[in-house]
């Protein structure tokens, strides 16, 4: 027997289309791209943020538990800072790692302008960003925000997310986060749109796709939680071609998540190997990766009191780049399955190089990461992308990675890659980015620009 | 600059095709379906395994450790038996899980003959079946097994699963198996074709997918690992529209991860509260949902000597359904987004119904679970699928299950379900299964058997 009932069609054909067209359009309906960074900088001198360093002493609200020495605040609330140990074979570390198991939503809402979509996007400020405020995604809210467990303020324009009608949201994944710097994080990537009125104040810019790529060529212009929603949204398929099929890339991935044996248990902070607790920081005897430490915050806006937070700063800059290579007309990104000790299981997607280049600098060339000099010393010529971004400023200090998108050749990235590595096309990899844990927060944000890269690369 | 290079298409088209073929075969090349029970007999009088009760003083190599109280063996290998406390708001509860962080291999050789695929199969004893010998996957191996890390004995088959040619391999994914009695346990479940010859014994035997269809219309005939392998591997698609578009499934599937604030933590069995050690048995004091026993198991064959070992022992047999419904012509069956301590993250699909039914028997309706009545007292012209099947034999000791597919209309089953179900049609559920962490090992093993029950239906 069969009822009657109204089907939609499977394939929401329509959506990625219309993200491409967003993406053409490079002027938008309400400011101008050169406008945007002034339109920042207005918000940087109006919000007068001073963050400072400041000893673990003077934290407020936030010390150091008495048993196990792990960082956090007196409510329970935020995220605490806790011990990893992480083993598999033939290596084994300890580290400490912030723990926030919450799921958050990082949410930009979408409304078509003149036809075209457009995507609110807020000046926010984080202390952690080196230049204080950039471009964000409409929301960030924590579970807290948005359950008011805690109470708190109001987040602007949450309520969109929270029970969205399912044919108005364009993107809805949970990414993972950090695997080197958070303990299993997710938090929850949306696109919704909206038909009705909006109303903005001058914190809120609606801007076209195609605006917000322009930004991206610019230097921590557009932050960390607005590239991997961008990133998780459909793109229309690049192509029926690729060196492997999409199931012989699952293959891969799935042979290569079982064949790291990682463990991964947190620990006490006070007892992980390698590590000291001075009265301003917790940093690796070497100097390596990356110190917790902690900061004030003053003047964050009119309705916000200071505060003061731990945060983790890395030690310097780093270099995050895909090999890039046109296969027979048809442009590839080599992939790294890369392990890091947060993930929630084992490994992820992660661009062909992901390091701090002075953690190895001492090295011979046989003992640096695979491909980093390709990538480093790469002719300008081949260097389809190059800007700075930074990590998220709510956790992380100046957290800055130069992302690099260079065409290799087969000396230097061969066709068939050693274990570990995979030719993918930018589709297969916007493909396995609408499912949760294939692509890790630093590949997304290269996949948000691929298609400016790749686009046209056909010809070659 | 492109380089020159052998692209694939990305679609494999085909697979699902070559798989449906088989599925369409009802005769065999090599053994008829009706000789397979005579078969299976055969090899359980021949192996002639006795599997005793033993108290848990009686088990060889396995002990409580002195500290935690945890069952585990002297050598550390195989698995342990801890305990699990997990929390979400409005409940929480302590039980024991039985923790063994390694990847198995679950794996079915495939080879076509007269243009046909056939699957090779194992007669196979496990000590927890209630009749010990079962149809199961060509090899079922622990990454102890395949790592040879503790020697052992050589796995029949392995070698095909351990590095096969990409474009060889029909499915392979992790799959989560019962978020009920394991923590965070994932196989992989893979079907790799070969050409060659392919030397037998007697233990083993090629058939086609239609044969194992109709095998798995009686009870205790296929295990669980060769259902869970035959429900990961590619369907064609049974049609392009649905009561809600894929991209709306995933909404719908990340809030209902988003939504369950659920966490586990592993604990000292010794310490969980309302359970009692006894002579043979871990147990609930009220002697609901399982126990944990320990088997004595003699005569397991010619190559290897007796063991004993920990099990786990439901107390009754479960109930696990699908409420299905063709709507405007398509079929569904109604999913539910359902936590289990033991889950990687915390919700999967779901069959509509999962339960012992003894457990909520003395509640009046409105406590019991959502639908169990709508399945339990559908009228038996309602009934499109009833076999009882047993979990794991290795690690689950009778622990049968009837498994049902049952056709329900607007009254017991809307449309518009609550909070937690979705319908959804076999198609997407096989789309989903081909990833991992999406769809349960009880909606699995009725998705293996879901085409066969709505072909045709469209005519409904």
């Amino acid at each position: 027997m069969s009822a009657s009932a109204v089907l939609v069609p499977r394939s929401r054909a329509g959506t990625a289309e219309r993200l491409a067209r967003s993406a053409a359009t490079a002027a938008g309906a309400h400011i101008a791209t050169s406008e945007v960074p002034d339109w920042l900088d207005r918000h940087r001198r109006a919000v007068g943020t001073v963050v400072r360093r400041i000893p673990f002493a003077e934290l407020g609200h936030w010390s150091f538990a008495p048993d196990t020495g792990n960082l956090r605040h007196s409510s329970g609330r935020f995220f605490t800072i806790e011990g990893l140990h992480v083993t598999r074979p033939g290596a084994e570390w300890q580290q400490p790692i912030i723990v926030q198991p919450e799921i958050g939503i990082l949410g930009i809402l979408a409304k078509e302008f003149d036809g075209v979509l457009h995507f609110l996007m807020q000046a926010k400020m984080e202390p952690g960003n080196p230049n204080l405020v950039q471009l964000s995604p409409t929301v960030q809210a924590t579970r807290s925000n948005y359950t008011k467990a805690h109470g708190g303020t109001e987040v602007k324009y949450l309520e969109h997310f929270l029970d969205p009608a399912r044919d108005r949201v364009l993107t809805d994944v949970l990414q993972s986060e950090h695997g080197a710097w958070f303990y299993r994080k997710r938090n929850r990537n949306m696109i919704v749109e909206v038909d009705g009125d909006v109303p903005l104040d001058d914190t809120f810019r609606w801007l076209t796709l195609g605006q917000i790529l322009e930004l991206l060529g610019r230097d921590n212009v557009v932050n960390m939680d607005a590239r991997t929603v961008l990133a998780s949204a459909p793109a229309v398929p690049d192509g029926t071609r690729a060196l492997s099929s999409d199931s012989g890339l699952l293959t891969w991935f799935t042979g290569e998540r079982a064949r790291h044996d990682v463990h991964a248990r947190r620990m006490p902070l006070r007892e992980i190997a390698g590590w000291r607790t001075g009265e301003d920081s917790v940093s690796r005897a070497d100097g390596r990766f990356f110190r917790v430490v902690a900061v004030s915050v003053e003047g964050a806006g009119r309705e916000v009191a200071g505060w003061s937070q731990p945060i983790i700063e890395p030690v310097e800059t780093g270099i995050v780049g895909f090999a890039y290579r046109v296969f027979d007309g048809v442009p590839h990104v080599l992939a790294h399955a890369r392990v890091e000790g947060g993930f929630l299981d084992t490994v992820e997607l992660a661009p062909t190089v992901q390091c701090a280049p002075s953690n190895y600098a001492p090295l011979p060339a046989g003992q640096r990461p695979p491909f980093l000099d390709a990538i480093l010393n790469a002719s300008p010529d081949r260097v389809r992308y190059s800007t700075v971004h930074s990590e998220e400023g709510g956790r992380f200090l100046n957290a800055e990675s130069r992302y690099l998108i260079v065409e290799t050749d087969e000396a230097t990235t061969p066709t068939q890659p050693p274990p570990g590595y995979l030719w993918v096309t930018p589709g297969q990899l916007n493909w396995l980015a609408g499912h949760s844990r294939y692509v890790n927060v630093q590949a997304r944000t290269l996949l948000a620009v691929l298609g400016t890269v790749t686009r046209g690369a056909g010809a070659g």
